[in-house]
């Protein structure tokens, strides 16, 4: 038994994915593999790195998260297993697994061996990731998988700078997700906890973008909107519209919040 | 055990649609979660509504069909589950379900607690939706899960006109599919019951596509053909392309069948 | 229980793949249904082909693979089974199976008995491929599914061809995956067999695209190069780019591998 989930930028056509869902369920007769996505743009580790965060403690302890977003295959780049807040974790050494690893300090990450000389030089989902997924979720210690590493490479992942004294804290979006919603990474609560009581204001870049609100529903149809999203961040919407398109933003663009409206930040 | 679909618009990219799997798999051991699609058009309530009735049948009773297609998620629109031909469904009160209800006088329906403090404003999913299909999959009752509610939104779903005296019936496309064929409303049944027993003659607004034919391969690749498609009523095809290009028709469009040839209807 | 996987050109969001997914499920409970891929371009028999073989053998042995790419639904084409490897197949009788039908000589191919009446022209993944797979899935026997033929219908799958006095091989590129890579037929076993020692220089149609390199890592970001693929065949890849863009070349594409670099082939 035991459950796998699968994180690639590999799309379905190509059969790929399945030829890693098929080495899984050979050694591991029964196990469950949930294909949870195979859509991540291509060598985006940013973004695979936040959609795992999204679900990775959701599934239930024992499951192991494999991750194949991996655009330095046929480097030397290192191949991991982590076990981190009872999950256990299969990814290239790339940064993938910086945010799951950031909220495990008790995470225990090995470097699995290398390849032996059957394996591929370009496709390790089946022949490197797979492999060790399936003697995780057959049971199999971590110890075993592979050996000791200290040092997992860490994205370096923007934190929002809080200015207290200019009652501001400045973040960036770090998302654009389907809906063209933009998430930001300014927790709801360091922006709840910035000096005085008026209304949490947000612009994207130079765009006033108005007050915090509850829900969706406090705007119009088509209203810009800045919620408190499932990340318990703050976000910019367009109720059942695109915020990304409405505003011409995407990843990296500055986001503030402060307690007043109006003008522009600098 | 237990099995458990998952139909949205979430797309898989960011993580949400495992978001929702992981709560299912947590909360009920050994749970199989089938990603019947995550691909349905952003929003789009009737498209979701027909797919979903072209499964939720098929599943074995017991099965729980879950729906997220939630343009109005973050208003006061209901959350349901419905116990329905012995399979559960649980969605948003916003019409999803009306197709499988439509088939099922005895349904029962109850509305969901609202959402507690803890859940987001933006990912019920998450949050409600993926919680209440896991206490349903363990065997939990429906009157358990929420209280009941007589009057579930239902969508206007179009239906056709028959119009014995004229010898004709006036539908429409309610559905584009991938290949292109427009599904239309009006079942194969009753277009034969049309007074007369000449050949069953089918428009497309203006465009006579011909007679209703018994398959595809009763015209030549590159053909408009009009057969009887897998929901029973009349589809309208081009063999091996796109009926929806050629004739640059989609959802609305008007189909009317008769037993006789052109001239177009009027 | 049993494991079943499908690979179909359908698309996910009309609720075509749930539908067979569902029919599986009732007849085979606990059935775990693998969606390997609905996402083969429409009608892509030889796409299909090659992506099966890329991973039905990676599955445990009682699998049951069904392939539903199929344009010629509703003429009188064949619908198959076929046992080989210790797999099991569902297909229409169109070519899709000829990869996996190549390498194994003792495979057992049946014909499906037809349709019944009840059956749809149009949707035979629902009404004939799966309730056979559901049947095979179950354990039944193949024999009892179908009844024998001989004679399936063979892709004609391009063979690469060796020149040894020229002390060049030709073959074609025989995919572009999601990456751009391009696929070749040709086997590296083979290319190394080729007679001198040096380095095998390999070309797309006149474009020289150098040695056939250990890995992608020995090149730089954005170099073109060429190694040995997942398959064991010469691929011709751009470092996280897209090759297919780079050298403008598709499926057909010609490929020779020799021990001289240029000037290009004639």
């Amino acid at each position: 038994m035991g459950r796998v989930t699968l994180l690639t930028d590999f799309g379905t056509a190509d059969g790929y994915a399945a030829a890693m869902a098929g080495v899984i369920a050979a050694a591991c007769p029964g196990v469950i593999v949930d294909h949870a996505s195979h859509d991540v743009a291509p060598g985006d580790i940013p973004g695979a790195a936040l959609a795992l965060a999204r679900y990775a403690w959701l599934y239930p302890p024992g499951t192991v998260h494999v991750v194949v977003v991996d655009p330095g295959v046929g480097t030397d780049r290192r191949a991991i297993a982590a076990r981190a807040g009872d999950r256990l974790f299969v990814a290239p050494d790339n940064g993938v697994l910086t945010r799951v690893l950031a909220t495990e300090p008790d995470a225990v990450v090995v470097e699995l061996a290398p390849p032996d000389a059957h394996a591929s030089a370009t496709f390790h989902g089946r022949d490197v990731f797979a492999p060790a997924a399936a003697r995780l979720a057959a049971g199999e210690s971590i110890d075993r998988v592979g050996s000791g590493v200290g040092d997992p490479v860490r994205l370096e992942i923007p934190t929002p700078d809080a200015d207290l004294e200019g009652g501001e804290i400045r973040g960036v979006v770090v998302e654009v997700d389907r809906f063209g919603n933009l998430v930001s990474n300014v927790p709801a609560d360091a922006a709840r906890a910035l000096p005085g009581d008026g209304p949490l204001h947000v612009f994207i870049e130079q765009d006033p973008v108005g007050p915090v609100r509850g829900t969706y529903g406090d705007v119009e149809d088509g209203g810009l909107v800045a919620v408190v999203g499932s990340l318990d961040t703050v976000e910019v919407s367009v109720r059942n519209g695109s915020a990304a398109d409405r505003l011409g933003a995407g990843r990296g663009a500055r986001v503030t919040v402060r307690r007043s409206g109006p003008p522009a930040p600098g």
